[in-house]
């Protein structure tokens, strides 16, 4: 099927353009042509270089695995229905009533090889080439709504004055366009679909009709009654927002990476001082320390505010704490690799045989951006060890370009010198593999994500064969 | 009354000894007094030069200030049964069956002018000597329960070996004793008595035996069937939770502050983007930034932990985040100063009449230890304005000598150039306070804790001559 049959077969539906198929973009489109309010027909845009997820979309196969159920639902109902297609053929743009932009904004971090951020940039050079494509194709009263998490004043300061320029070009009126920002909160993993449909939303717009029509839109994929939107004065605000949530959760966790280690070294377990301060409702989501943060936000959005070339907010003192938040949390995963030879007063992993359970930065998702079972990993082979990694979301590791075995059952036949659990996936924590773990013999296993229970570690324990270096469930 | 005629009116009760009758303390003694488990006879021990605290409570007049209507209620019960005493006798130690460590230990800042810590530093002379009293005089098998927020390893490298020592000196048996940690969670306020009474609590000992008698202690005080208690370890464990928990509410408001600053060079109101993030459950306790952080825990108590004289735990480079939390708070009221300076657009505030309504660091209390307001109220002076201060709760502000006027209508009589809400009473919040300021006539008005509602904002701002600095309520 080519887009013109596509637009043929959903002639009189709303037109939504999602530009970038990513774990947001390709997920969003699902929502969007899922809508119950309005009847939308909606074309995933995304390079030619991505023409496997384009591909995959077309043909059947939904190209983000995850445990949401949801996901293949409401992927099979946008098959059955024929309002779901996705495309590189930029003329896909200049049928929307919508443009949903997606697409990554990275932030280019240099760190030495033990973790340490020495310096970091934002190009932006790919993220205003995706925002001149709409202009050069979108209707002049199109809306374009920004999901993706920019440095403050990008939508004012960035997306504005390229799409009006380009509109300019093309003799249309630079008045009737609309821009919103709207940042999203997805979730990967068992809710996926819910942290877009059923979560609560910040919008704004460039103006006040920007907004209007933004919140028109939001409300028809999204259960506004349950999940009330909030709108802010200006794009600034959300943009700052978003930052601001994710630099909040990033600080937090690099709260409960410090203290971790001051309480490792006098002696005492910080899962049992959290879980007694988590009893204060204020404190609730205190967190847990892990073998480090991963994915595509934590590590980078507090990064995204600090750096002020756009909007020339003088952050050089201002936001110091977010980003010492990013620059600890970085190095977990080395620290947890030298607390875990530490602890298990190991010199070296020389030909150590080592199972790693988990390369995903999340729980029950196939998602290795950033994760920080990388560093880890990298880490031990660094040591000379003999390592295999093993998660069931996870065919292909992209980033190393290594291949994952998703065969549990051969890997625990095996003799393994050390087994590492480095991702909380679901499929870990049942009775089957504990089992396995407590048949073995002269085995250390390091729990680095919480998957065993105290009661698991007991019976492991109980063999003196076994070593575990872990925390019981959290 | 002497300390022989209230034993003997108290005669086969359990005597409980209050070390310390300050903001703990003195509400300690009403919680224990009152216990409807069990029949104490309650003796509050301060020394001589506090004997105006100890007179107040022996005659009739709690010391404490507070909008809880529950203090006076307690106290009255308390009188009327005949099992409160206070007194700086030492002798009275040697009754108890329990002692409760309520003394303050204080951290030495070394501040500049601008409220740049340069260094800190504990001083556990005090400390020592207070235990050392305990020491002298206790019974063989007495519980020591310390509630002090102390650096962590104090109560088995510092508690223990000097009751310990105190006991050989007199020849008694040293395995008898029992010590227990168990912080409190005490908010001075409106929930003052409920904040010890009905609210979770976490506790240790320096043994099994002692965790226990501790236990049995705390349930015949708090009702830990509705609030469960926890129980760590041992002492380092408690004594990190306190230090963690306060740590991580310090950094959370230093995490606002330095937001606020970005969100101002902005042009946004940070506190619309609060607003909008606290939607989310996980970060529903997202603060709100103010003059300052105060009180006396929030102010020190990241820097206990730090500190690591007793314990030798290495947090050189482990708690630096922590402690840049506290650095960022203590400068807080000085850029709040600046801010209002610029915002107002005044050079100086040279002759300024100005009127500042709260000293207390807290609202619904009167409590002006390590108070923002201070360096604020300083500022002004420095600064040469004419500035009159105002609290329901103080009379005398102990740490500058200053008189407090407790009248506010004569105050909002007068003229002023400048009227600063600087602590959030619930009596500020009241409609004939704010239908004076809508009459007022060229003033400004600068509302540091959000006593203002947003409608309220908007009838001042509908004069022309009455300019406001603020944020609608929070």
């Amino acid at each position: 099927m080519d887009l013109k049959k596509f637009l043929n077969n959903n002639k009189d539906k709303d037109i939504v353009v999602i530009q970038g198929l990513g774990f947001v973009g390709a997920v969003m489109s699902l929502v969007v042509s899922n809508s119950t309010e309005k009847d939308y027909a909606v074309i995933g845009v995304d390079l030619k270089e991505n023409s496997d997820t384009i591909n995959s979309i077309n043909n059947g196969i939904f190209p983000i695995k995850s445990s949401d159920p949801k996901i293949e639902e409401f992927y099979q109902n946008s098959m059955k229905k024929g309002n779901l297609f996705a495309t590189h053929d930029l003329d896909a743009y200049s049928y929307a009533s919508t443009i949903i932009v997606d697409i990554n904004l990275d932030v280019q971090k240099k760190s030495d090889d033990k973790g340490n951020l020495n310096s970091f940039d934002v190009d932006l050079t790919p993220f205003r080439k995706a925002i001149k494509t709409i202009g050069k194709y979108c209707k002049e009263d199109v809306l374009v709504l920004v999901e993706t998490t920019v440095p403050p004043g990008t939508c004012e300061l960035v997306v504005k004055p390229i799409i009006q320029k380009e509109l300019i070009k093309r003799k249309l009126s630079i008045n009737k366009v609309k821009i919103g920002h709207s940042y999203e909160r997805v979730m990967p993993g068992p809710n996926y679909i819910n942290s877009i449909q059923n979560f609560y939303r910040v919008f704004s717009g460039i103006n006040d009709y920007s907004a209007d029509v933004t919140e028109k839109f939001l409300k028809s994929i999204i259960s506004t009654e349950q999940y009330p939107l909030t709108r802010l004065g200006n794009t600034n605000a959300t943009e700052i927002a978003k930052v601001l949530e994710n630099s909040y959760r990033a600080m937090n966790i690099a709260f409960a990476v410090e203290w971790s280690r001051y309480a490792e070294e006098s002696g005492v377990n910080l899962y049992e001082i959290v879980d007694a301060i988590r009893m204060r409702p204020t404190h609730a989501n205190l967190m847990y320390p892990g073998i480090g943060v991963g994915g595509y936000c934590l590590t980078k959005d507090p990064l995204l505010a600090s750096w002020a070339r756009i909007n020339h907010f003088d952050s050089t003192e201002n936001l110091k704490q977010s980003e010492k938040g990013v620059k600890i949390n970085d190095k977990m995963p080395y620290y947890a690799f030298e607390y875990m030879k530490r602890a298990f007063n190991l010199n070296s992993l020389s030909n150590k045989k080592i199972l790693m359970l988990g390369v995903s930065y999340r729980s029950d998702v196939g998602d290795t951006r950033y994760t920080p079972v990388e560093p880890f990993y990298l880490s031990c082979l660094n040591d000379d060890a003999l390592v295999e990694i093993h998660d069931p979301y996870v065919k292909n590791w992209d980033e190393l370009n290594l291949t994952v075995s998703q065969d549990l059952d051969i890997l625990l036949e095996k003799n393994w010198d050390l087994i590492i659990f480095s991702t909380a996936h679901n499929e870990y924590k049942n009775f089957k593999l504990i089992s396995k773990l407590i048949k073995m013999e002269n085995v250390m296993i390091y729990d680095t994500v919480g998957i065993l229970k105290q009661t698991d570690i007991d019976s492991i324990n109980a063999k003196n064969t076994v070593k575990i270096l872990g925390r019981g469930d959290i």
